[in-house]
């Protein structure tokens, strides 16, 4: 299961605490103008808003409880949505408060060392003009769209905030396409691995990428279910014509969902595989002991009874009695090799 | 399974009967007054109803059914809800009846000495300006509130009895969150003791945390169609403006759900890794017994040959047939050795 | 699977036979007065019928197809509704005619010498001032309604004929709750038993209590629609004010379906515990088997080349040489018991 | 799987073909006249359509495409509809076209010879006064409505086109309560071969009797959708009084469905109890061998160290060491035989 | 899983490159008139759209974004739906621009080499005089239609664009029966196998079945609900008369949608077989282990104890003790084998 630091499950009445400063960045653009800027204190960005000009703000930090709680003061936000921002773990959701839309929900990011999912909360207040995002810290997933924002690529500066929102929740999404890819590549090592009898550890294996799998699947039922609802959503403000945008998203989800189905599926069945590799690598070696016993032990029981000690034995006296006996073995040796040759033993 | 000390499946005309008194707590508050008081009789606790403040009546002891009947009869509750309110294991639900909501719903509990799983049943009635909970023994589950009431801490005393119903059922299924989350501590524990091979009694334990998911998921299905009616309700008595609470309780029942799920997805592949270490475990006592037997059952026989009694024997008058015979040993045993080796038996 | 004797697949065009005699009994009362009477014809109950008071006929034996006819005649029921009430197996369904409304369903009993679940169908045809009771033989279900309503208990003498439908309904749905009361009372036995190594014939038991709740599901499930479109109907026959007591018994067929659910998952956590603990089993007798061929197998060859009858043996003429042998013996012995001890293999 | 002759994927644009012939017959009645008719040609029974009296015209033979396009050609039938007769493996569906009713539907057979399950799809074109049925060849399933018609009995020579259609479908459906029947007769004989340790391919057993519940299922899901929308389409084909005969149908297709589930529910715990017993037979046989081993092996040991050939070797002088040695090896083989009985190995 | 050679989770911001050149091709016909040409320039095509006749224009290739951009320019098409076209891995989906019908869906192959399920992307734009197709390189799966319209067989040269979009699609969803059908052969292939004890790799056989059935699956279940869409829009482009085609389409995905199901099923049923067959063989190699050890360990003991070198030994010196002894071991032996034929194992 993914690790998230903080508690869940209380629903503390906020109280103002000043912690580590979250760190303030903005953007704000239309088809001719941008700027970027960073701000100490939150006030200051407030003058940006409501310009004609979409507005991008973006906090990173959610202990900074005191600034999230200005910006709710400032666009008259209410307070249980500052808690669904303020602690982690949130299904995602999205409501619709006729001013502003809140969406949250999770990004996926990867632990490069311990091999590990993480994922981490990402919360969204879309205004008419302006979009407010929240994180935890400052990762690389929006770096894309700076990028095309401030470089005029594509359609982003002749469009509205509605877009921005768009192009900001399809980069998280297209992260779990990514880590389904991922996964998909990690079936297929696997697959590889239970026919090549490298048995080490396969079921743990199995078990880390359903694991993976369940919290994916857990992360995206919900998202479906809210990018649906912004789609239904008669708010004005996404546009009519810009709702086929999130219509696409919609579709991505889909087929994540799609595809973690057919990954479960298909992980039952190598854990089939591999159980029956394990059963008949126990056949091989009890077919070995049976050989190995069945072989040796009526031949033993012929040397033992000539071993005995009776005064009076016939052929222990016969010159030839030896090479007899030890021929005998022979035979019956062949015999039951031949035999267990016909039962497909080795 | 939790057990419930009384019977279930018995819908008995109610007699009365006078059994153990309950416990009566009343608190009586608005945004400036707060009162507290207990009582010997409940007619002594009707005067405080419809004050203009919010009244919060609290009954501990379902065996009163007497005090029970003597509040339905004065705020004219209808004999079937009384029924529900004494009866134990009822499935969560509600009901509005347009004068007043009734809830019924279990809270978890653990019994710390035997580690089980304990369920009590909650019943609210709620009206305009007062709740009434009907509760089995009191407990520490409300405590929190009650200080919140108190000290006047938050916006509680400022709300009207709506909101006081919503922290308590809040309060309720935060229990259900920390046991969830208890559950999953469990769960980790139990992957670590899978793979470190520490397998006693490994099925019976991952049998006892489905057991707990089963029953908390039987409680936390209704409880959701419950909450989510309660949203959806048109009562008077749920301000619109507090509605939000209530749908940030159904958010949270949904939560709940969805950790179930997952946590039965990953039991299910605990219990798949566990089948596959007690086989795999099989499998190498089986090697180590194959090796023995096909190792030393050869060389048996060779011994035997030369054991015999036969007269006429090749090889027992040479002085170094015995060197000879025991080096052929040797050889055979490091060849087995060498095989069994590449097969990566050992 | 529950036996019936009547074949279930023909829907014969009823002819009329003579067979066994039903026995008729019927119940009238209102408020104030109370009578019952038992007739050899069923036209002599017809004058009771339409007084303003509630006329119960109870008819048990099913192969009266002519008593049975009669009664269709008398009360214009549709002949489909009679084949109904006389072919035994019918699912649990509602018809709803206007006039009057028609309810079969099943009740489960207990043969206690073959400890087997018995189901028996009765049918309801319930109007606006009687109910009809089809079954098959008089059992002693509705004895505690019949001594309500002549010893005038409860409410039961002041309410009409859909109170007194729904006390019988009611009392047919509890037994189903005692029914799994009695199979989570067996499924905590067979915990026990499985736990107390005493494995015999677990999965058969297992499997037999599985096949109950089987049959109860497949019972149950159409009750609760049985039920549901019953307190849906805005047939007359139910007044509006008895409609809460239908709801109840609603509320009751859902947590026998939670219940249900809860035991059948219940059940295949102990059945994968079961195989654990046979699997365990085995592994411990193999541990047996491995460890006395490991420790007697090598000391065997030790005691073979000894008893080989070279003439040249070095050791063989040494005082000593026995002891040294059996000494060394015994050292092999012990470092192996170490070896295996190591491996916790006992 | 059951075996279908024709090939089902390709939907082919027909081109007119001369094969075999269909066998035509006709049977037209109303409640006082009667008289059934074969034809060579299918024109010759035009005439007997739209007479006021109910048609019946039954083609066997669907490789006659001639005959059913004439047909077709005469009520005026769309060519889609004409493809779903012709081509076998049709998914059970129904058709209003207004003028007429199109049902497809498979009817069971058993091949006594092979065990083995068959299907034949019957097509139904029901008008207003007539009945046309397509099978590809006679059977025997109608013979007992040819009767019912011949001789009058009942109410069918009263009814319409409805009601023969009604009959017919009611037959086929008939067919499914026998076979599920059969088949829940035959798990309880394979419950008894499974506890009466007569454990010959029950694996196999098993899968067949699952592969046919698997394929009635098939069947019925769609049948149950038809019949309901049977019952609730508006047509004028089928009157609103003899409706409440679909709706009895499809009572009994919900029926078919709860036992197809009940029956893999038990078939799925057979399954388990089958392998339980392979499981338990298996550890039978290792205790043998793990006792065997046990007991012998150490006894052996003692054999052979009195059988070395030292020199000097205490005891082997003494007089009754023999004895001793002998009576050594019975106590260890009593010791053991009572360690294991304790252990409660055999 | 089948491999798609493009990527699928960005969701680029098109720019315009020159690749490799896509084939273009159309067909224009109607009742009388039949043409089919090639170009270079997509440009050269539009003359021939709009001209009453229905047109056909085929594209194969989709790494041509030039070509296909100026198409969606000429036709007025959203650029989401370029994107669609152009992206490998789409799931299956309609969308209805009231202009134009969009679908994309997959067309199964066989890559007869690697016997691996291949799936490509076909991409149509429906309009109400013409229909575009999109292609990642030309097949075969549309020749039939090809040969159709060229010498007009059939209605579709009488019909309009709508027809050729039915005849196109039911071409591709053909496909999938075919396929379907091979896996069912596959499965009484494997059936056999499993049977014949043939064993080898039957698992992987098996996985390797359920993975195609899963894709087609993922591929079926939208394509259902894309032609429910279809058949449900109110598009002007579909007419009302030839929406039954488009039904029979939708028939025919409900149709493999069963047999899926139906396979999944048998599949499942299959591998407990195989698993079955595997622990059966465990039993068998046990048993003859197990005679074997237990035939020849006891007569071994008894060679053993007339092997010590006791000096005083009973019956050593009698002249008839080696026959007396050998004879006593041969009744044990044939004691024994008694034993185990009693117990059935051999």
């Amino acid at each position: 299961m993914p690790q998230n630091s903080e508690n869940n499950s209380n629903h503390l009445e906020i109280e103002e605490e000043i912690s580590e400063k979250a760190k303030i960045a903005l953007i704000e653009y239309d088809a001719d103008n941008y700027q970027d800027k960073e701000f100490e204190n939150v006030e200051d960005a407030f003058k940006f808003f409501h310009n004609k000009s979409v507005t991008w703000l973006n906090i990173a930090g959610l202990d900074d409880v005191n600034t999230i709680q200005k910006i709710a003061g400032h666009l008259n936000i209410h307070h249980l949505i500052v808690e669904d921002i303020i602690m982690a773990n949130q299904r995602p959701k999205m409501e619709d408060s006729g001013e502003y839309i809140f969406v949250v929900m999770h990004m996926l990011n990867f632990d490069k060392k311990n091999k590990d999912l993480l994922s981490e909360q990402i919360s969204f207040i879309i205004g008419r003009d302006y979009v407010i995002t929240f994180q935890e810290k400052i990762g690389d997933i929006f770096n894309g769209i700076k990028d095309r924002i401030k470089q005029s690529k594509g359609r982003i500066r002749k469009q509205g905030a509605d877009y921005l929102a768009y192009a900001l929740i399809d980069a998280i999404v297209d992260r779990y396409f990514v880590f389904m890819e991922k996964v998909e590549g990690r079936i297929e090592e696997l697959e590889d691995e239970i026919t090549n009898d490298a048995v080490k550890r396969i079921p743990q294996k199995l078990h880390s990428v359903r694991s993976n799998i369940v919290y994916v699947r857990k992360q995206v039922w919900p998202l479906r279910e809210l990018i649906n609802s912004l789609t239904k959503s008669e708010s004005k403000i996404i546009s009519k014509v810009n709702n086929v945008y999130f219509h696409s998203i919609y579709d991505h989800t889909v087929q994540i969902i799609d595809t973690i189905e057919m990954c479960q599926d298909i992980l039952g069945g190598l854990h089939d595989i591999y159980l029956s590799t394990v059963s008949n690598r126990l056949n091989e070696i009890i077919k070995v002991l049976t050989v190995f016993t069945a072989l040796f032990i009526p031949l033993t029981l012929i040397a033992g009874i000539y071993g005995m000690n009776f005064k009076y034995m016939p052929g222990l006296d016969w010159q030839y009695g030896y090479y007899f006996v030890v021929g005998a073995m022979a035979v019956i040796f062949v015999a039951l090799l031949i035999f267990f040759k016909q039962k497909r033993w080795f």
